[in-house]
């Protein structure tokens, strides 16, 4: 108490100059929308050429007219460009439309309706249907299952990935745990990758149901800050060797590879899993866009072209995590009174800083921050029905800003930290 | 019987002749597909501008970057462009990815798993889901059905459209009927466009179900092969009028105006059905490829450069379909001894030809011709489950083929044809 005392009294003392800060952000009119993980113009630029006619046209090596009909499951050399993205030989991937996420929510929906290889049936038929969501997480996954009723039950996640006791004791125990999302490499928003040993739990665990899937979203495969990226281990040859081979459904997309709007987006699986799939497929369409696979194996050529590009996207991504890194240390690290109020991560790779301030600030940091211009992601959207128990996440989306504007965003944020730290505090020695 | 005797020895007495063509058939070493309605090349090349740099770049009309996320329902621009397509103002235009078949998928599976506006809960909930399929029709409609275990009910069409007295009856007398499939313009296989009183009975009947949809597959919307296009009328304004404003889901792409597989789809309905699908939309995807809307309002400017673009493909198009009509007057029509074995049609648009084999006769013929190299559409493909009751209809697609290969393959049907019928009649007479 005396420590908290103590700390009270000191950021107290900061109260004015805290004040006469958030009141001078009013003045400077700030307008930033750091919502979502958007890429800048300057990244989309990097991949301009998928506008202009590609180099072999619409012809693909397999004589295939890329502007006709046909190929519901992509092209071969578009397979072959996923195939060391995804760990998995291009037979074993199937090339959709421009959204990864709707083919996480196609798969979602057809286990539901018509079940899965080596399930007793349509999900729907289950007295419930759950699904483990490490969190904090990615919002659009959880809405999914929110949409679809499916029960939400939250893991914690840690520095190497979701809490493994946890998860195997519930998988084990209940029968209505079907699915699990995980965004396994630079984890949105927290920036973990999942460690070897978790990846092989999560392939060995036994689990009660026989049709548990593990929605793997490799949205950030490759997409690494610094030339050392994480190694993510491979699921898909883990869950194999564990004779777990039809667990783990698999994503990735050029969305921030190439255009955010107008990639392309693949899955890779087993190959029971990938037949049923394309046994829907071909129910639901008739193939996806030709031409910008063709535009795609133009632009990158191969895997090597891919991380090349991807290294020209880290040099304009690089200075804007460490400019968030750099204020948040100024003003909420070191031995200032501040200091020890909010804890962040930095990311190697990825979208997202996530911050956490202290319990039950976030909300009023948000809304602060927006009423002085900042937009940032709602305060809970990074737990399952927007509700963060703690109300202590947020999510950080550094990458379409400038530099400059960063900066401003995150001296906004961090005095907005503060002064919520300081509230909460005193609201707590009144009480 | 005595005609049906004469027929039969007219028939017989040029047996040796049709058996000898046939035989010469084999000689040829025919190798044809002519299964699906692909446009061909030279349509494809029409469109080729699409492979090129769009002259308005990225950059949307209301400043949207095409290239980044967002807009989950579409350009504004590219609306006003399917707005005449589909007779609905704009804002209740849902812009696609590139298959329109996907759509209707779509929102079948949204109505199975959340219901429709107005209606009483979602369709699975229902002892059975029922549609009523004009047939012949188009098979991946069926194939959806058939998927999700809708029950399909079989509807006769005529010249004016489908059997309106049948589809009254039975809507008003069934509440497990909730949807039927249409298409209403240049319908495949049959070229019949509904006339306006189907349309307006369509727009006006009673319905058991409260949520009664068509599924209006307005794919031939603008696919004239002669310069004066049969009109439909409007079924999206029929509809409201009639006081069943959220009966009508219209769909319509680019498929087979620009191309056929990396193309624009879109859906036209009322106010609540559109809010409801772009809800379910923004659960599914964060937003259609923006770009490729973009060259597609780049390659036709307007519905006039639609118009203009069109006629194009009709002059490619109108020579195959004639020669088709042709081969099947010469060899079946006329007053000579094969007259009134058969009866197609001669549509005014759209992509096929509707042949009516003696009863019995189609899958025979198409067995005989696929044995010497020309592959049809499989006899029943037009019907629910794949089953011709009659066993008559073939679906003919003229589009792909050159018109010399079109000729040597329509006198292989036409003899295929004459020789099955010959066959079934000596069967009946030995009978």
């Amino acid at each position: 108490m005396e420590h908290r005392r103590a700390a009270v009294e000191a950021l107290a003392s900061l109260g004015p100059e805290l004040e006469a800060r958030y009141a001078g952000f009013k003045a400077r009119g700030l307008k930033l929308d750091m919502t979502r993980g958007k890429p800048s113009p300057e990244q989309l630029d990097l991949a301009d050429a998928l506008l202009d006619r590609p180099r072999r046209g619409f012809g693909a090596l397999d004589g295939t007219d890329g502007r006709n009909y046909g190929g519901v499951d992509g092209l071969p050399e578009m397979k072959e460009l996923f195939s060391p993205i995804l760990d998995a030989p291009p037979e074993q991937i199937i090339i959709g439309g421009n959204s990864s996420l709707q083919m996480m929510h196609d798969a979602v929906v057809r286990a539901i309706l018509h079940g899965v290889p080596g399930g007793v049936g349509p999900w729907a038929r289950l007295p419930s249907i759950r699904f483990l969501c490490p969190a904090p997480g990615y919002d659009r996954h959880f809405a999914i299952c929110q949409h679809f009723g499916i029960e939400m039950l939250p893991v914690e996640i840690g520095s190497e990935g979701p809490d493994m006791d946890q998860v195997e004791e519930l998988v084990l125990s209940d029968a209505s745990i079907v699915g699990m999302w995980c965004v396994p490499k630079y984890s949105n928003p927290t920036g973990v990758t999942y460690s070897d040993h978790v990846v092989e739990r999560l392939a060995r665990m036994r689990t009660a149901a026989p049709d548990f899937r593990l929605l793997w979203d490799n949205a950030y495969a490759v997409h690494d800050l610094y030339p050392e990226g994480e190694r993510l281990s491979d699921i898909i040859s883990a869950c194999r060797r564990a004779g777990h081979e039809n667990r783990p459904l698999a994503f990735a997309s050029t969305s921030k590879i190439s255009f955010a709007g107008a990639g392309i987006a693949a899955l890779a699986s087993s190959p029971a899993n990938v037949a049923d799939a394309k046994r829907h497929l071909s129910i639901q369409t008739i193939g996806p866009d030709k031409i910008n696979q063709l535009r795609h194996v133009d632009l990158f050529g191969d895997f090597a072209g891919i991380r090349r590009h991807m290294r020209r996207h880290a040099e304009i991504l690089r200075p804007k995590f460490e400019a968030v890194a750099e204020c948040f240390e100024r003003e909420l690290g070191g031995n200032g009174v501040t200091s020890g109020i909010a804890s962040w991560t930095n990311p190697r790779g990825g979208y997202f800083v996530s911050l956490d301030t202290p319990d039950g600030c976030a909300s009023r940091v948000v809304a602060m921050a927006e009423a002085v211009g900042v937009k940032l992601t709602a305060a809970g959207a990074t737990f399952p029905r927007g509700h963060d128990p703690r109300d202590r996440n947020i999510r950080i989306a550094p990458s379409m800003p400038s530099v400059a504007q960063i900066r401003g965003a995150m001296e906004v944020v961090a005095v907005c930290v503060a002064l919520a730290s300081l509230r909460a505090l005193e609201a707590t020695a009144r009480a």
